[in-house]
Order: C-alpha cells, then sequence, then structure tokens
C-alpha cells in the first residue's frame, strides 16, 4: 500500500478541495473582498474599500515580477515587491469599473494568476478581473427567471470542420414549447471567441434582467467564434500594405459560414423566426466592422445591424490600403457597395442602425465611428447613436451598449 | 488621430486574429499534429508520427525552464533547452493515450502554456493536452445527432449562493416536447469543478455516439461543482488526524445540496422522471467517495450508484480517522450507516452498484477499492466491477467508466 507518507499524499490528493475556503470567505474583516472573476476559494485578488486592489503572486525563486493589464486596469507594467516568505504583490489606484484583463511578469513571460479564473482574450487564456460599478445592476446575476446558455457544435461546410457556438435561449424558452423567437447573432471582438459575451459581457444576465423588465422581447442569442479560413486557405498577416480586397477575402470565410452555415444550423436546431424581419447581427470591435460588412451585404437576411466600437470601412476599392480605408475620407455613395446610397431605400429596408462607442476609446474608433454617424445623419441614413460615457474600447461599454441595444430590437 | 505608428497599432489591435493560422495548419509537412486542446491557431504543442510530443515556450530572458504534467505525461520535470531565438523546447517520450494537466515552471512558478485551452484541475485553471488512443472513436465528435451542454445557475439556500451546474440534454430533447429522462448526476474529482466530465472528460459526446448506436438510454446528465460550504462554516484543513465526522461535515454541506437544492432544481426546469428508479449518483475520484456516501444515505432518492476510482470509507466510527478508515479493516456491517448490513435488502433496493478502476492507477485506488469489492461480493452484495486495464488515475480511464456504466443504467 505504499508508505504512510504516501498514503497521506494521495488521500490528500482526492479529497484536497476541501481545504479551499468557499465564497463565504471573500469578505475579509479589513472590508477587502475578493472579485466574482476569482477562482472558488481564492483569497486574492483583493479590492479594497477604497477601490484599490491587490494583486499577490507566490514566487520565492523570482528576483523580479510585473502586473500588467488592459487599458481599465491603468496597464502597467506595475512592479511588485516581494514579502520576507516569497509572496509578490503590488496595489494599484482603483481600476475603471467593469471587466479587465490582467497577467503577471516573469523574465519577460506572461504568467496567469492561479487565484484568478481564465477569459479568452489576446488568442490566449488569460486571468480577469470585475471591478463593481457601484449602482450597476443591469449585468447581474439575480433573482429573476433566467434563460439558458448552451454549447452548440455544428458542422461548417465553408471550412470542413465542426464548430462550437454558444446560444442563449430566453427565460421560458423550454416551458412554452411552440413559442418562436428572434435571433441576435451577437459577435466577439479580435483576439477573443464565443465565449467572449457571456463570459467577460455577462449578455446572459443583462438579456435576463431586460426580459424580467418587460424592456427587451425574449430573443435567442447566438454567439460565434469570428474567425474562419477556408480548407488550404493560406495564412494572412495583417500589415500596412493589406489591402481591402485582402481584408475580404479573409474575412469572408466567416461571412460564408454566418450566411450558410450558421444561420441555416441555429434555425434548424432552435424555435427562431427564420426571417430577415426577426434575425438582429451585432458585434463588438471586430465584430462590429463584421456585423456592418456581412449585414450590409445581406440585407436579406438582416433587417437589424449594429456596430459596437466597430470602425467603418471607408472605401469600396479593393486596392486601397486598409489603414488608409479606415482612416481616410468617408464616401456615403460607394462604401459597402454603395449600401449607403440610396438613404431612403435604405431606410425603408433597414429597421435599425445602431452605432455605439465609448467616449474613453482611442480616436481610431471615438473620433472615427463618430465622423461616420455625422456623414452617414448628413446624407439621410437613419441610425441610433449611443456614446457610452467614460468608458474605454473595453467590455463595460459593450455591456451597456447591449443594454441599449436590445430593448430596441424587434420591437 | 495619434500617430501613424498608434493607428497601425490599433488596427491590428482589432483586426488582428486574422493572422491565426486555422486549425487546418495543424496537420503539418512533418507529419506531427497539434492537439485538440490547443487554441485555434496554435503551432504547438506538436504531437510527431512516433507518438513523442514537443513541448515549446518562447522565454528569451530565462535561465531555466521545465516541463511538468500529470501521471500519463510522465509527470517530470522534464529539463527543456534554450534556442539562439530564446524559445524552449522539450520533446518527451510517447505518453499514455487521454487528457494530461500539464504546465511549465519558470523560477519554481508555474506557468501555463499560452498555446494550450485551460482546464480546471488542481484548484486551478491549468494546460492540458489530448493524447488520440488510435482506435478509439467512443468520446470523439462525430457526425451522429448530438445533445446540448448548458449552464444552469440556480440558488442555493444551504450554501446563500448562486451555483453553476453542468447539463447535458440527450439528442432530441428540443425536438420531441413531451418525453421525459432519466437523470445521471455525474460528478468531477478533487480540484476540478462541474466542467471537468464535459471538457477533459467528453461526456457529451460519449452519450451522444452511445446514444447513436442504441447502447443506452437517452438521459439527461447533470455535473455540479463538488465543494459547498454552509455560511459561516469554518475553513476544514485536511490532514493526519482528520476523523471521519470532520470529512462528514465538510461533505455534508454538498450532500445537503445535492439533495435540497439540485435535484429540485433540476426537476423544475428539466423534462426529468423525477423518482428514485430514474436517478443515478456517480462521480470519480472524491465524487466516487461522495457517490457513495450520498447515494447510500439517500437510497430513496437514487436507485443507482457508481464510484469511478473513489475509495471506500471501511468505518463508521465518527471518531476515526479518515485515513485508518480508508485503509484499515472493512467492515461492511457497520460501513456507510449499516447499508451493507442486509445484502439482500440492498440488493432488492439497489438497480445498479458500480465500481470501476483503473489497473495502473496506485494501490489506495487499485488494490483498496479492489478488496472493498471482494469482501461486498463475499457478503452477497450485487455489484458491476469494470477495471480499464493499463490506464492511471486519470480521465482516460473515467471516459472508459462512462462509456461502460451509461448503457447499464435506466434498463
Amino acid at each position: 500500500m505504499g508508505s504512510p507518507a504516501l498514503r497521506l499524499q494521495l488521500l490528500v490528493a482526492i479529497v484536497a478541495g476541501l481545504v479551499l475556503p468557499g465564497p463565504g470567505a471573500a469578505q475579509q474583516a479589513d472590508e477587502s473582498s475578493v472579485p466574482t472573476t476569482s477562482v472558488p476559494g481564492a483569497m486574492s485578488p483583493r479590492i479594497h474599500a477604497d477601490g484599490r486592489v491587490t494583486f499577490t503572486l507566490r514566487a520565492p525563486e523570482a528576483r523580479s515580477l510585473q502586473l500588467e493589464g488592459g487599458d481599465g486596469l491603468g496597464k502597467g507594467p506595475f512592479p511588485m515587491t516581494k514579502d520576507a516568505d516569497g509572496t509578490w504583490n503590488v496595489t494599484i489606484a482603483p481600476p475603471v469599473p467593469g471587466f479587465h484583463y490582467y497577467w503577471f511578469v516573469l523574465y519577460g513571460v506572461q504568467v496567469n494568476d492561479p487565484a484568478s479564473e481564465t477569459f479568452f482574450g489576446y488568442g490566449r487564456e488569460t486571468s480577469g478581473i470585475e471591478i463593481p460599478e457601484p449602482g450597476a445592476s443591469y449585468y447581474a446575476l439575480t433573482a429573476v427567471p433566467h434563460g439558458a446558455v448552451r454549447e452548440h457544435w455544428y458542422f461548417s461546410k465553408t471550412t470542413g470542420e465542426w464548430r462550437r457556438a454558444r446560444i442563449y435561449t430566453p427565460p421560458g424558452y423550454d416551458k412554452d414549447k411552440t413559442r418562436r423567437y428572434p435571433v441576435l447573432i451577437l459577435q466577439h471582438g479580435s483576439g477573443e471567441d464565443e465565449t467572449g459575451w457571456t463570459r467577460q459581457g455577462r449578455a446572459q444576465w443583462i438579456l435576463d434582467n431586460l426580459v424580467a423588465s418587460g424592456r427587451a422581447r425574449p430573443m435567442i442569442v447566438v454567439m460565434d467564434r469570428g474567425y474562419a479560413r477556408r480548407p488550404g486557405m493560406p495564412a494572412f498577416a495583417l500589415g500596412p500594405a493589406t489591402t481591402n480586397g485582402e481584408l475580404a477575402a479573409a474575412y469572408g470565410a466567416f461571412e460564408d459560414v454566418v450566411i450558410h452555415d450558421l444561420i441555416p444550423a441555429i434555425d434548424a436546431a432552435y424555435r427562431t423566426i427564420p426571417d430577415r424581419e426577426h434575425r438582429a447581427l451585432a458585434g463588438l470591435s471586430m465584430g462590429g466592422m463584421q456585423a456592418l460588412r456581412i449585414g450590409l451585404h445581406h440585407l436579406d437576411e438582416f433587417a437589424w445591424i449594429a456596430t459596437l466600437s466597430g470602425p467603418f470601412m471607408r472605401h469600396a476599392d479593393p486596392a486601397a490600403q486598409v489603414m488608409t480605408s479606415m482612416l481616410g475620407p468617408f464616401d456615403t455613395k460607394t462604401a459597402y457597395d454603395g449600401a449607403f446610397a440610396d438613404p431612403t431605400k435604405l431606410n425603408a429596408r433597414l429597421k435599425l442602425l445602431w452605432i455605439g462607442v465609448g467616449t474613453a476609446e482611442p480616436d481610431l474608433f471615438h473620433q472615427s465611428i463618430g465622423d461616420a454617424v455625422e456623414l452617414l445623419r448628413h446624407s439621410g441614413v437613419r441610425l441610433t447613436w449611443f456614446e457610452s460615457q467614460g468608458t474605454a474600447h473595453e467590455w463595460q461599454t459593450w455591456r451597456r451598449d447591449l443594454d441599449d441595444l436590445a430593448p430596441r430590437l424587434f420591437q
């Protein structure tokens, strides 16, 4: 049976989780608390009563350690200091409320915090911290009827592979077995995946709360991974010389997935109302660019389009460089294959064009999207414009966006 | 608008994901492949045609780096070597097929592989690698009708908190709106959580394939996080002096969650057949210990009980030490409050007692569980005994277990 030490080691291995303190321990005597993004039982990071946050990592052998993170955390790097027992820590100024990615840097290597759950961002699994926003309950898990979030695998003829989407079905979906629902396709940003809107964004609780208060119509929300490659398609490297045509080809595979694989799969598996009047396409950042491109290209499929911090492509010329196309002059006659050329016709066909941005976002987003809005309005395109006050190119902007957008859909 | 360099940086940030090669790039000219556990587009680790595996991490500043992992990987530490460009790598002997946790060690700190998805094990998010088993298709995602996996949040009166469970509904659940299904509650092991059985274990595909072949009856599978603390309950530290009574108190909160919170929540939300004849309780390792304890204590709730590599507690005495209780003599008259004392009565009441273990597991599991099986059989208790040949205390054992167990349930 092995030595007593080995026996104990094995025994501890199979019941060890019991030593973990539960979430009840999160609230400490010093009135600091552990964020909801920490793993159950974790004692760090600690959000202090004054809003400052202390991050901790045990690394006795290290000679230097830094903290880095997203915009709302202050980015860093924040140098950390080592205690006598080998635990490093740093306390930072109160971060902006909302969800922020973060990580430690150890000899140049990005290290996740073992105390944190992981969230897919920057093309990898990354630590994250949720900073509460005082008074904001619209994205909280509350005692209202809840929808369900499912993993849905479907086979894509476009890519020749199985793909994994997340599907939110609204409260009551399982009970009322004949009712059919409109569909919002809701896409993540660059480097994220189909889990972003429910894990970082809390879209399911925003929708649950909106439906409970009667502000939004119950809807099915479809979240897919916004990347696709046709079999044999070469890797695409974005650079200063990349053209609109190259970008369109790279985005084109995902466009085909949405139109030819995803929508049919969802309409077959769920009780949707399968027509354009009951189908919306929205996305954040890169997902907003995709929503504009795919939505305006397929007005027979979508009557509702929304871009959340997703810049406009201003040039139709496939040979024009992408960067110039995003920042250069905006020609409403030619952009998006002329989708905006006849505002009266577009206004009659499109039930909603929703455009949002955070006021603290960089100019590429805030100013360029604002400029596009002005030009479109001037040309007579009807649109809804939403500015999230004081929030950056981060999830708090997009949570607010969804809270504004969803009540306007399918009404 | 900022400098051109800043503009490009921002632009790259929002569309950068496009540079990622898709999974189509996984199969390389040298016939090595990237495991399914890597993030989309990742180029490592690489499984070579001869079964050896190369792990890679870029860390130019590091002066030493090791690879470590679970039993089936060979555990390590495996020293890594640095290339001229600062990339460390190591090639290890062919691992045992199945899923293995792994991580890098950098100056004593556990570092996840950015190329890998993360899996909750050891109480933290950890890298993992799937090594294919030649000829084993029972846990593969195949072109058969698929069930759905949902996140289900429910409020627990026992803990005073919201809890997150995963629910598998079988193929056809959404279509046939009146059919009701039996329920298997299926628990993870120590340090894991409710995501383990679908992410590491692939339970959903094992069930999909069993249902498609007609071997198993369609069932709902409920996976909860096997930890719970009553409000104010002190942290529980397991050690050599821990008694059965202390362990029972620590497990007791989860027992109450299962009986008083989880089962009612599931029966209210899903089309279950809500009686003992159609409810099974199973778990792996710590989850198996819980299945035995909770199941035998609540035969009014469960007619089917299974322990997958979960040792028996042999002593009824609450003052006895846990370790002695697991390894000491087994008294079928007193263990589990006398549940085995009257085999005739138990055999009439229990439709299945299923006990499994891998032959390559340590004696604490393989020998002690085997000994218990012998004693129970000798005393007249009817049971099903399954040995997974050559597999360790890892997920490949538990996948095989589920493939054997599920067809026996509810028949």
